[in-house]
């Protein structure tokens, strides 16, 4: 079975599928996505993402490509043509085709729209989150409106090939006052020595995680202390646990900051327990737009 | 007669010219490029923008496409095949195509190569260049690297948008010390009431211009006084004449900063007199890889 994906209108080969060289996502990064998780082929945490999407092109004054309910039979179109059973599906939008100019086309142009999808191992995923990872940091040098889920994202890419090549697995950006901000493609969350979760405000420059609302969700129902401010490198790395959230990892737990191995140096209680009720959560109400 | 594009090896129709969806220009802004004036059928700094070009891969690990002498072949292709003879050609090299994920391809990849032409009208840009434009300014959101020149431009877009919805042609990014750094599009420079010529030092956050470097040289060489320090927006407002340069633009003159005039908000005597001497530097010296 070949590899499908949605290309502006049409479900065509993984192979074949391809954009406009002045497509103003090539040139400009003019363009949004989404990554959302597939468990038993439903989508999870699908009208987070959704709200997300919209929020992203509103704040570039780029039209939804197509009704969100039309938008849903092509994500699960998507979906089944790939027999996607346990897997992720990237869904981008950009402002269209036009003639390379910096300013928005001045004539009306149809927003470019891709969907691909792809199976997870989550065997192996499992065994990672198991182990946990480590991390650098790095100074977060992005632009001033990582609240809006571009596809201009070289800063990332530079700073986590930096990571790889350090040996660690994601990089965790700090901010010129020594406040963590996020990762490398995920939000950064410490428990303290007192049991209290942190991690940063959406007041900062960071992107807003559509899994960040359902694991701080999950943690008031269980009456775990949470707190949105701001905390420096040096408080993650007398940490007792660490770990990252994303769409696709869930929650991944740090053993690790640059020298500094967290609590000790093995995944904490909080961050596995707190996966696992995740999951649990995502595998429950995936398919289900809330 | 049909435009032509080259695209990763081919001539193509303009039209049906396209990358794969998994190109890492499309999915994370992992590409740069460079824009050339073409006067007489011949690109104008021809070496300067390749240098750069080199530079900014470099700087990426991106290896360059295809050999230097090879790369100005096809560059003079484009242009003979699209019969440009005053116009401007674009060049863009991305990473390439690869399975959507933040790190470098672990396995090589060829980096994709697109480059396409297209005839400008000189007597439109000469009308503008005498009549001077409005700029707005706005402050400089961007990354920490941009001295290399990668297309991730939707800060510049964005800015550049509002420019023109607030009645302006460009913006002046200014930094969080109030010190101006560039355009939108452009390097910035003002001339003092003591005749004295401006421009952001490099070792700002800003790009290198080609036609910078060659604006440096000729008022050098008349005995102008040049500053490669910094001013601020303030400053610019009270010069007695401020402009941009830009490879496509020349030397474009600014009459209004926000809501002041320039000098007497007409373009100034320095500036018209250095677009006139780079116009014909360009002229002279296009074709030649100096």
């Amino acid at each position: 079975m070949s590899r499908i994906a949605y290309v502006n209108g049409a479900y065509v080969r993984h192979a074949d599928a391809a954009v406009h060289i002045e497509d103003r996502g090539y040139q400009f990064a003019d363009a949004v996505y989404e990554v959302w998780s597939v468990f038993g082929g439903q989508l999870a945490d699908l009208a987070g993402h959704l709200n997300r999407l919209e929020r992203s092109l509103r704040e570039l004054h780029i039209a939804m490509p197509m009704p969100r309910a039309s938008l849903v039979v092509v994500l699960n179109e998507v979906i089944r043509r790939n027999r996607i059973g346990e897997g992720l599906v990237y869904l981008q939008v950009s402002r269209g085709v036009a003639p390379r100019d910096h300013f928005f086309p001045t004539e009306p142009v149809k927003p470019a729209l891709v969907i691909t999808a792809k199976p997870v191992d989550r065997q192996t995923a499992e065994s990672k989150a198991r182990k946990g990872i480590r991390v650098v940091s790095a100074p977060d040098k992005r632009w001033g409106r990582c609240d809006i889920k571009t596809v201009g994202l070289l800063p990332n890419v530079l700073a986590k090939q930096a990571a790889r090549e350090a040996g660690a697995s994601d990089v965790i950006f700090v901010d010129a006052e020594g406040f963590v901000t996020e990762g490398g493609s995920a939000n950064v969350y410490i428990v303290t020595k007192e049991g209290e979760v942190k991690t940063r405000s959406l007041r900062a420059n960071i992107l807003p995680g559509v899994t960040r609302i359902s694991l701080l969700d999950i943690l008031r129902a269980e009456g775990v202390d949470v707190s949105e401010g701001a905390f420096t490198l040096e408080e993650a790395k007398r940490a007792k646990e660490a770990f990252l959230s994303a769409a696709s990892t869930f929650v991944m737990p740090i053993v690790q900051i640059d020298d500094s191995l967290i609590g000790d140096g093995v995944p904490g209680e909080l961050s596995l327990r707190l996966r696992e009720a995740y999951i649990q959560r995502a595998q429950r109400s995936a398919g289900i737009d809330l």
